[in-house]
């Protein structure tokens, strides 16, 4: 091997994980940043690291000396043979036969990726790339794809078709409220914070339908729990009621725990606290209604009156009676948007849910109405205009059906499949009122 | 079964094309509209059709007297049971016991969904929800599914990882031409016109990246190929080169025109004219450089001097050449961003490649310039400002890696799959210069 071909793609040919599962002797080349090097007498140990793990290489003669001029967190590649190794932490080793290197660090980095210096998280999303090479933030991105992955297999083996509504909108749906605006050749434009009117129109013909895709909301609120770009699951299907989305969500949500718990990501589901995973999987998740949480609520000494939303402290509450995962359902029809139907029996009540982890709303959903004049009471008793949307409602002449949906925020799915309390720790390049660059 | 009921999941036990699979005399029930419904004497034949396919019912008695009060496009559910039919467009029929209107259509819908009556884009896309009963049109978005599972399939085993990179950003990347621009809580923030400096960063660590999301340029142009908000294919890897990125790019496409051929989607591939389906997807599409193209361009009759962008007219011509998909590689580096790695014999050409599908650009993509330093000089020589890709060369100076990419305009790819010329076909809510509703 010379070394000008090396910056082919040929070079590479494992991933440090890989090597383990290779025969002693075996020729390999790995490619990756060093994590740690260390000189003991006539040797060096290189420690290199990919996206996959860590791979420790074992320097002698003029290698060694080479690597000791090399800056850590370096970009390079290793030739070498896979050999046994004394060292605990790894299984194999890589006695080096060349080291080149593609890229040096500079010698003064703004944070520590190997994480033995913790840094607080704004140093670290001031420098989201370098952070990530520190495994235990990389997990977090590794997770998150995998489980984008399972919820699209899952809504595509169930016949929900994948949309892509847009997020440019002419006028500002569901009441309007924090939206940002933009002028858009001459028109107002604003950016959308769902795609509910969209995924409403769309069973008319699509019969089920999902997006998972970035929303904005211009909320000028700085919390642990909301930025103003995040990504949402929707769903909407034809001749579901909002249990029946329950079922979904459910089966969808311990199918990803189940998916995690028997994938190599070694989760912490510390969340679960007196059951076994299997009997938490086995549980339904409880359904609890608005009314029943504020009778619990009372025995607990809290007031609420009928039709006041709940509280971070009463949820954190009930996450407690009800152990973490709950639904809240047939909330206050004065409390939900103007879309969802109301109860049969009592119109004062609303067909619809929250699924809660704690204090946390992880999704929402219901029933939509689908009688066109019910709509435009609701819209005119919310005080909205009938008129801007009229594009909407429309739809509701051609034959709509009954119908149903809910919206799941992703980021706040991953703080607790993660363990985490900041949802910017798990958003690459999180965006608040603050916070706009990287 | 009664029918207040009705308003339940439990009510359609299958979609219609699940039927012709089923014995005869099985009940069942089906959910959907009318297409269509015809009187012959005491027989009553109705159309109802799904997302899946068509249903042919018989109605009788009282059954038929309630058919003919329900206007078309009407949203109901049929029960009865399978039986033979003397029909030639379907396999089985259904013989109705009950019928249940949802929801009935108003008598005069603003276009015709059965396609009988063609209606312009224009009005179509603004009724676009009924559009989409016509089944001609709703294939197209099944197809667009469809692709876009392939397209993720294909990424994830080859140990790309999804990412989602922010569509708010806080400076005018690439240029910063033609961004929308709105006031982000007192900053200035703009749409991103592509994820390229940010899934540069991300392979520092993550190696190999995709990301499927909409991007936004605020061009004032108006053509059959261009809107304001599009779907953007994008993938970036470390040690890789711009040749691995066209292997990578080439198998996809063939991948994904080899999965809809296999499927039940009869797509109409009639852009393969001189060669077999095998033979096309065998043949490795041409790599035509810039240079080339120039010298083919002369033959007939075309001067183009080294450093101009090629013309609509002149890719034409090529795509003639070069059946259909083709790619030009080794651009003059002007005509390329700054992130482009120039030529390593010759400066003044790049690492780059366009994916052409005739005079259509599909995907754009190159080795991208890793050094630091020759990137500022690139920055400069193109008149942007180095102090605004501060936060952007910073992870540049921490081993960056060598790595290349492309982006690929999925609504594009779309027209092509689908055999349409304008790029709103395939876009369910077209954004354009004019177009901001629905």
């Amino acid at each position: 091997m010379t070394l000008d071909k090396l910056n082919k793609s040929s070079t590479r040919t494992h991933f440090s994980k890989e090597l383990k599962n290779l025969k002693i002797g075996s020729e390999i080349r790995v490619a990756g940043w060093i994590e740690d090097f260390r000189n003991i007498g006539k040797l060096g140990f290189l420690t290199l690291r990919d996206v996959t793990g860590a791979t420790q290489s074992v320097l002698l003669g003029d290698n060694l000396v080479k690597a000791k001029t090399i800056p850590r967190q370096s970009s390079i590649l290793i030739s070498g043979t896979i050999q046994p190794t004394k060292s605990k932490n790894f299984e194999i080793e890589v006695l080096v036969k060349e080291i080149f290197v593609y890229s040096e660090a500079t010698q003064t980095l703004p944070i520590d990726p190997t994480g033995r210096i913790e840094s607080d998280l704004d140093n670290r999303l001031d420098s989201r790339a370098l952070d990530l090479r520190n495994p235990k933030i990389s997990k977090i991105f590794l997770i998150r794809s995998k489980v984008l992955k399972i919820i699209r297999d899952y809504f595509t083996l169930n016949n929900f078709i994948e949309v892509n509504t847009p997020k440019i909108i002419g006028s500002a749906s569901e009441g309007g409220s924090n939206l940002f605006s933009f002028d858009y050749f001459k028109k107002k434009g604003y950016l959308a914070q769902s795609p509910q009117l969209y995924k409403e129109q769309l069973v008319l013909s699509l019969d089920k339908v999902f997006e998972i895709a970035p929303y904005f909301r211009a909320e000028n609120s700085h919390t642990v729990r909301h930025i103003s770009e995040f990504l949402s699951v929707d769903i909407e299907a034809a001749y579901l009621d909002y249990f029946d989305i329950m079922d979904i969500i459910e089966e969808l949500i311990k199918l990803i725990l189940k998916s995690l718990k028997e994938s190599d990501c070694q989760m912490d589901f510390s969340f679960i606290q007196n059951k076994s995973f299997a009997d938490f999987i086995n549980s339904p998740f409880p359904r609890i209604s608005y009314e029943q949480c504020i009778k619990d609520l009372e025995k607990m000494g809290e007031k609420i009156n009928f039709g006041d939303d709940l509280l971070d402290s009463s949820l954190r509450k009930l996450g407690e009676k009800y152990n973490n995962f709950f639904f809240i359902i047939d909330w206050p029809i004065n409390l939900k948007p103007f879309y969802i139907h109301e109860h049969d029996e009592n119109p004062l009540l609303s067909k619809s849910f929250d699924l809660q982890f704690g204090y946390l709303e992880l999704v929402s959903g219901g029933t939509r109405q689908h009688d066109i004049n019910k709509l435009k009471s609701r819209l005119q008793n919310q005080g909205l205009s009938i008129d801007s949307f009229t594009n909407h409602l429309r739809s509701f002449e051609w034959g709509m059906p009954p119908h149903s949906g809910g919206g799941l925020g992703f980021d706040r799915l991953m703080m607790v499949l993660c363990n985490l309390s900041n949802i910017r720790e798990v958003v690459l390049y999180p965006r608040d009122t603050s916070r706009i660059n990287p």
